[in-house]
């Protein structure tokens, strides 16, 4: 099957590119799902046959990537957040059942049909704004199967709506009850032998930990990763959001794709990331959602060269956020990522961030033709608006969706 | 045409009763378009021949209430916000031609057939979110035939949707160019003349001001004021947004529906307001946009009983947000208001600033049957969720849109 969008105007966000990649006048040429050409219109090929669409001057993105989210759980904590406000303390919230406790009991009581069916309108929102790729990480279980039946969700998702999921295995979230105070057992007889048994059954595109004072600490987290590694798994990190904990500097050494938040990160962080290529995943949901006042250091990032990508981190507790334009209008007003920044931190970064760059996330020849097509004057308009949503159409594969 | 909903759960908001005013096993009977009873099912009169719906459960409130927009205007402000992530100065983009000029100039361009064309997304935008009343404001014209022609728009749009719009008169918004060092006059000349104009054409529901040290002055304003009392017209400010101008004391004085922004408000100025029924609107959308960082008094409302609102200021310079559930979320993770502040502040309390309380705003009987079904499992998951749409239905006097 062939097709040619005529009258586009593309942001390609191609690598090398000078800023968007902008190519007023383009066309794009799809065959098998795949983009053949994707440039001005006067280089178009001939291609006899083909199906085409003029897209009437629309501007033309890669479709979007959310490269960190906990889509796939059970339950929500909207009564803790009212809680909250009403001025309940966290011992209150604890005792009432609130926090991780509450998200951990909701996900485990669900089957995988039941996961699905509740991520769905998650994942709908997501799409409907022209996003065709998202990762989908484990961590609401905290024992095997559990941890594997969202895994399992997180696959049947590509099954039920036109989109790539990407899975990471985060059975090292956070401790469970039962293994209070035996954070090691808990590594050594559910996080590891777990990654082994769900990567076993094909559940398992890389391998993500939470790198925190409340959690496990860069030691802890090397152990898991050292299991990734012996069993060929990319790795990733949460890093360096509550407090410094060595957790960048772990995902640089590793070779990782990305850590994660990174409020705390420091200047030699930055620079080991960029020199591992190692993308820098901000998420201003949620230092907006839990009132973080420590901003990213973007700065230092943009000085050290390290990659930036931006995701909605969507989750119960922290960032109950399914909206990636939304995502990038908090990059930009509360991080004071630019336009170009925010575009790229949700297309060709987001592919990096999840090994995908070779398969999506830039406008050329040789890729999946992912693509978003928006009514709107100009691509900064995507990152400036707010609550709203100007998506014409979105291409997944090839196929008009 | 008489309808019966039932199986509902009900959060009425009904003044007088406590909290949402929840009633679970709810049933609404509309006749007319008109609610003629609701409460517990089993209460629920005898409708012999009504069309009835079983809404499953679901929860419904009144249908939601902007009482603050200026969603009619011409052009986006995405250039200017772009080069202000880049690093320009207020400077720059001046001579860029940015800033309230950009906005006049593209309002003025404009007839009436595309300033609505350009609002009816933004308006669709709420609309898909349960929103069936907005107010929308003039001022972006600043000569008397442009700021008719934008409440002409306003008052078209009210043809072209099922929805109810209130239109303020907002010549008082900033002094065009023109008139530069001639406040005075422009008052004189456009703002007061124009009010009489427009009002005589049966265009102005309202008249509104800005009252700032960079705008015009609360001895100003009272001149505008007094021709709106003069015509019998209530009034609202644009008040103590940046600094503390007396604005919110004026409104108080003044008898006015609502007082807006109100960051630097002081206890006097909340007292004041609660004696009088002048609703506080909060615009969290521009506080963040703007990056604001000092908050509206809200506890000096609470303790003082003034009522609060919140409404999204649709606008392109400081608040390009177009969706009443985000704001309602900002309200309570910016300004820490609880889920029912937040609530009651998007119906009862904004039908209240627009002096409508009597037609929508609450589920009463009596009332215009204007209501959001929704798909969550609590009032609170309106609040608490970021960038998702839980509408299942919207009823618009009466009709299921
Ligand atoms: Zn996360
Ligand atoms: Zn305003």
């Amino acid at each position: 099957m062939t097709r040619v969008l005529t009258n586009a105007r593309l942001a390609t966000l191609a690598e090398g590119s000078a800023g968007l990649g902008l190519v007023e006048d383009g066309a794009v040429l799809i065959e098998s799902g795949r983009i053949a050409y994707a440039g001005p219109q006067a280089g178009l090929p001939p291609a006899a046959g083909a199906e085409r669409l003029d897209l009437g001057g629309r501007w033309v993105t890669p479709a979007l990537i959310d490269c960190h989210t906990h889509l796939v759980h059970g339950g929500n904590r909207a009564r803790e957040f009212e809680m909250r406000l009403a001025g309940a303390t966290y011992e209150e919230i604890a005792r009432a059942g609130g926090g991780i406790v509450a998200s951990l009991a909701a996900t485990r009581a669900l089957s995988v049909a039941e996961l699905v069916e509740t991520a769905l309108p998650r994942l709908d929102a997501l799409l409907a704004e022209g996003v065709s790729t998202v990762e989908v990480k484990s961590g609401y279980g905290l024992d095997i199967e559990t941890e594997c039946r969202m895994l399992e969700a997180a696959r049947e998702l590509e099954t039920r709506r036109p989109v790539r999921i990407a899975t990471s295995w985060l059975a090292a979230h956070a401790v469970p009850a039962e293994y209070k105070n035996r954070k090691a057992d808990y590594l050594a007889e559910v996080a590891i032998p777990g990654l082994r048994e769900a990567h076993s059954r094909g559940l398992v595109d890389a391998v993500d930990g939470f790198c925190e004072g409340i959690a496990f600490s860069a030691e802890e987290m090397a152990e898991v990763f050292a299991a990734a590694r012996a069993l060929g798994l990319p790795v990733k990190l949460h890093a360096e959001q509550l407090s410094h904990c060595g957790g960048a500097a772990l995902a640089a050494r590793s070779g990782a794709l990305s850590a994660d938040h990174l409020e705390y990160a420091t200047a030699e962080d930055a620079a080991a990331m960029a020199a591992s290529g190692t993308v820098a995943v901000l998420l201003p949901g949620a230092y907006y959602f839990i009132r973080e006042t420590r901003t990213p250091p973007v700065d230092l990032f943009r000085q050290a060269g390290t990659r930036m990508a931006l995701a909605t981190d969507c989750n119960p507790g922290t960032s109950p956020l399914t909206s990636l334009l939304l995502t990038m209008n908090m990059g930009a007003t509360l991080f004071r990522l630019t336009v170009e920044e925010c575009l790229a931190g949700t297309t060709r970064e987001a592919a990096r961030a999840l090994g995908l760059l070779a398969e999506t996330g830039t406008i050329e020849a040789g890729k999946s033709a992912d693509l978003a097509v928006w009514d709107v004057g100009s691509p900064a308009e995507l990152v400036y608006r707010i609550g709203f949503n100007p998506l014409h159409a979105r291409v997944f594969r090839g196929e008009r969706i």
